[in-house]
Parts: C-alpha cells; structure tokens; sequence
C-alpha cells in the first residue's frame, strides 16, 4: 500500500479518462495472469463502470470470467518494459510467464479484499466485478465491470483521481499506438469552462 | 482535404489507440450537432470498430440515431478551447450552439462521402457506421460504430496511423480529466518487442 491513497468508487472512472493503457490482472482457482490491454474505456459513474476488450486467444479472459472479477492497473513510464514482456508472451504458451517477468524486474503485491496480483510502478489501480452480459462477451469480446475499489499513487494523483505528474515523470501514464511505439502523458493544460 | 491523408478502414482504430478525448460530430434532417466524448475506444479491427458512449441528454444522440452514423474527430491543443465550448452547451439549451462556436473561432469543413461537418484543428477524423444494439444503447448508452472512412493529418500521422508530433504541438492529442483539466500527449517511447 506504500504511496497508495483510496478513490471513491464513485469517481474511480476519473483514472480512466486520460485513456492509458491498462494492465489486466485476474485470478482463479490459485492461477493468476496479467496483460497490457490499451481497448479499456470509462462507461459509467457512481458506482464506476469500465468496458474492456478481452480476447477470446488471452489465457487472462478464462480467469475473469472463472472469478468474475479483474483488475485493471495504469503502468508508467519506468515500467514500460515489462507491459511490452506481458503483452508479447501468452501465458498459454508459457506457463511460466509470470515468474519470467518478475524474475526481469516486475514486483508483485497485494492489494486489500482481492487475490489478484499487482505489479508495482503503476499510477492507479483498480478492482472490478464483471456485469454479465453474454452477447458482448462472446460477440464482441466486450466486458463490463463495475468497480468495487481502487487507489491512485499519491506521488502523482490525489483521493479525488485529479493527476499532477510533474516531479514524478516515471508514473506517467502510457499510451500504446502499435509495434512496440508508446506515447507518454505529456503537460497538463487548464482551461476555463465556457460561459 | 488540406493536410489529410487516407488511412485504410481496417487499421483506423490506431488512431483511437492513445485514448484521446474525441469530438462527436451528427447531421441528420438538415441539422447538425458537434460535442466531445472522453469516453470512446476501439473494439476490433479489419474492419475497425468502435465504442462510444452517448448520453440520453445530448442532442448529438438524437442525430445518431436518426442518421445511423457519427464522426469522431481528435482535437489538437490549439483548439481545446473551442473543445470546451461545444462541451459546456447544449444545442438543447441553445440552437446557436455550433454558429457561436464558430463565431468564437471554429472552422467546420465537410469530407468526401458524409454531410457531418468537421472542424478543423483535429489531428484525425473517421466516420463510423451504427451497429445497432438495442440493449447496449438502452441500458448503457453504448453505442458500436464501424468505420467507413478516416483521414489523419498527414503533419503528425501517416496513412497507416503512425504518429510523430514532433514539431506540430497544435495537433497534439487531448486527454480530458474532468473540470477544464486536460493532458496533452507527449513524447514517445519506443521499445523493442520482447524475446
């Protein structure tokens, strides 16, 4: 929980809208998987809802639906490395990927009330029960979860999901285009509300 | 046309990779309406498809429904200000709406194939088919959209959606977090794939 503050569920969707990519964490049955996902987007709020893209080929889209729930975690900056090793590797063609990428440098943790496993060097993260909705599952790959908790890095975000990443460049979100190329989160720009 | 290029239907979703904040833009039975959407997402590709979240309460929603199709539009920094104007009012509390945006500074131009008018100052556009879904657009107010045609600003994207911003920070994607607070993309980072 080092640096962790708690969001709202309520406004926890907040975490979402700058449209970082995601890593997925899910757990079941004493097995657990993580993958980057970029296809994750804010749907509703109080309580938060977010759609995710789950492949039916992703080894972590058995865990979600065997539990129920799944995780998603913002990575920044210094991390990068380890989503492109997540991402590259299917835990159905290495049983050992998880081990793998700790074993590069990820550290895993817990968090309170869950069994998923977070890795470490993440702006936010947050834990969602699945909506069941079978047609989007099977005909679009489309999940939606409503979020049951989460927290923000203290060092770049606060209680009310508001980001101030100046200082702390290493949590800047990531944005994945394709092959390897990112973009980082850039300079904040305030601006009135129109009148 | 002017600075455009075509990017191919079936690799658009790129665009929507780095989860910028989108302008909506409708037209149906002569009228039209443009309003921004944090809250879109790619969903497939080849064709690409997207998610979209409309709101009951927007006039926008009303035009999609009508007409079946919508735009999205990525607006650059130097027009966040009239991003924030087309999101603060209402064409439902004020049929001006979109003349006072222009008047404010805004230019609308149209693209080959649709009568959506865009505005210009966007680093792409892609216009998007309804795939009807009752319950989705019911009970979650989201709608499916597939492409049929997207254009990038060739200073900053190329025809397969790849982008370099360096040395154009007007176009540089916007990332809304709430309450006139917005991120502007930043660098890249490149990384190999992993092994």
């Amino acid at each position: 929980m080092q640096n962790l503050v708690s969001v709202p569920v309520d406004i926890a969707y907040r975490l979402f809208n700058l449209g970082a990519t995601a890593l997925v964490g899910a757990a079941a049955e004493g097995r657990c998987d993580i993958m980057p996902a970029t296809w994750n987007c804010p749907l509703d709020y109080g309580p938060s809802k977010v759609t995710l893209v789950l492949d039916k080929c992703h080894y972590t889209r058995e865990l979600v639906e065997k539990s129920g729930y799944f995780a998603l975690m913002l990575p920044g900056k210094a991390v990068a490395k380890q989503v492109m090793q997540l991402g590259t590797v299917s835990k159905h063609d290495d049983a050992e990927k998880i081990e793998k990428v700790v074993a590069g440098g990820a550290e895993l943790f817990n968090l309170p009330g869950t069994d998923i496993p977070m890795m470490r060097g993440c702006a936010a993260y947050a834990v969602f029960k699945v909506i069941p909705q079978k047609e989007n599952e099977e005909k679009f790959d489309l999940f939606i979860g409503e979020c049951v908790a989460a927290w923000a890095d203290k060092r770049v975000c606060n209680e009310k999901a508001h980001w101030n990443f100046a200082g702390c460049d290493d949590l800047r979100t990531l944005h994945y285009v394709a092959g390897g190329h990112f973009f980082v989160i850039g300079d904040e720009l305030n601006l009135p509300e129109y009148d």
